[in-house]
């Protein structure tokens, strides 16, 4: 069964107002925002990571989903399978409790369990947010809106590429992989006047798409305005090929928000540093998709991002890149 | 690492008050009441169970914790891992769909995921409930409480026996170890009264040593009065090696109930055949856990229920009961 077709499935069952149509990454209960990830060894993560930088990811792009509803980090209940491997869970534990710790985000419960021998190791959290005045969901978009993204693109698929290559590859794009800073604040900031927002984490393309989608809308994208970091320019170029890499890599846990034409987020007192892009917009007419780059439309790729379909193939043998939704 | 040592290591990092020192099975945050159990393959269920009583079971064990506290139903989010295996996937979501629409609990999210080939099937639920008017912890025994076992022990765990010895065995003990059915209106119409209660999930032995620890008292069990199934007893008698194995097998969704010793719970609206027993009391004085048979001490047997210690033999190799918390 193909991630999508479980969906449908689970969309019957989800019929409740908070399940949102499962249309987005999180449900809303009594002004609370709940978002589950989970995590498995050789799909989201690599078998040689570091112990506290897979704790700290599972935190991180559970927090990513909150980030994009704007909410401020409340609780979490971790699901836990012991290893076996005491060193190594008690690094993951604290990476777990260093990311708690820097988000404010309390670990409030869960469940301890093991698995059969042998069987890759699979975590989950379910993260809770208190929501803000208002929660932008996918399905907002309107037409005429602009689209923008919030970070840079392609880093952490430039850093899985290098440490398929190499496991003991050590670079900033590495980093970035494995650990991934949610975007908190800059989602606070523009929750109560985004359209929609959700954040990008199975590739640019794709995530794009189900915004679309879920607004009954069609995006275009300008392949020349992606957001590139300077270490992703140095290991790539910043050519067509190295966007079109860059936005269908996945695992940025950057923010993709659809605002207003006149609504300049510049002028929002975003955190210094932060990089926002004005990368395309929403239309009502058109393909649900469409790409350009200098002025020309550009065909889609064949695969616009990561969608899960049964059984992966292990890291070592095809680029997995984490459904963190 | 053993589960008690990955708590105890939790427990450092679960400082919030919702987190009530992880010594329950839940977490208290604005009137909910937050669980999370998983399940795999091998360990809490056989490769060979119907994907649907899968599904079926891990709403109910969720659920047995919430029934436990008091807490009616109220919204799920599923992690579900693919299996590639789209009948089995498909009757594995016709379980969630049943035990939901069962019980009234609303799926409102989750996340959907696969595994690298070969893997066991990992799969977990964060249930969330509404708090009545008193949510009973673990910690709340008082000394003199007395100990009653809501739902009978054992049928699981002898259901469990008998598909490991024949994996196409069918019966009234199977069907108890594959679709439990957790005793929600009995939790919410004890909690006002109870000092504390918890579900029976990993063993009577095992689960009501760590209600006397958390109460910071002694339980004594008294084992010939255990409630044991007519079906069990068909099975097992009822001797002493038969009620030790039923103390110790786990997968009850058993509440084990502190009152007060004036407290006569056959006295409030349980539903019409439900199973109470009085099987003990808590006291300051003496052992943190002592048995009786007979008006004789019985020693404690070597093993008092299921805790996870890493990687578990697998369900063939060894009788693994869910530490469903």
């Amino acid at each position: 069964m193909r991630e999508s077709q479980a969906i449908q499935r689970l969309r019957r069952i989800a019929t409740s107002p908070a399940a949102l149509g499962l249309a987005d990454d999180t449900a809303l209960l009594d002004g609370l925002v709940l978002t589950h990830d989970s995590i498995a060894e050789g799909v989201h993560f690599l078998p040689s990571d570091p112990a506290a930088s897979v704790g700290w990811k599972l935190v991180t792009v559970n927090l990513s989903d909150l980030a994009a509803k704007g909410a401020t980090p409340e609780a979490a209940l971790l699901s836990l399978a012991l290893s076996g491997d005491e060193v190594w869970d008690m690094g993951f534990l604290d990476g777990i409790e260093a990311a708690c710790e820097s988000y404010g985000l309390a670990l409030v419960g869960g469940d301890t369990i093991s698995l059969p021998p042998g069987a890759p190791r699979v975590f989950g959290i379910t993260a809770i947010g208190r929501a803000g005045e208002r929660v932008p969901l996918r399905s907002g978009g309107k037409d005429g809106d602009v689209l923008w993204v919030v970070g840079t693109l392609g880093d952490a698929a430039s850093g899985l590429t290098q440490l398929l290559a190499d496991e003991a590859a050590s670079s900033p794009l590495v980093d970035i992989y494995r650990r991934p800073v949610p975007l908190l604040v800059p989602g606070q900031i523009l929750a109560p006047v985004a359209h929609a927002m959700m954040d990008v984490s199975d590739g640019l393309l794709l995530d794009a798409t189900r915004l679309a989608e879920a607004s009954g809308l069609g995006a275009e994208i300008d392949l020349d305005a992606l957001p590139l970091s300077r270490a992703f320019i140095a290991e790539h170029s910043a050519d067509l090929d190295a966007r079109l890499f860059a936005a269908t890599g996945g695992d940025d846990y950057a923010l993709l928000v659809a605002l207003a034409p006149e609504q300049d987020p510049l002028r929002l007192s975003l955190p210094q540093g932060t990089t926002i892009a004005r990368i395309g917009s929403l239309a009502a007419e058109g393909a649900l998709l469409s790409l350009v780059s200098g002025g020309r439309p550009v065909p889609l790729p064949e695969r616009l991002g990561f969608e899960h379909q049964g059984h992966q193939h292990r890291c070592n043998s095809s680029p997995p890149v984490a459904d963190r939704g």
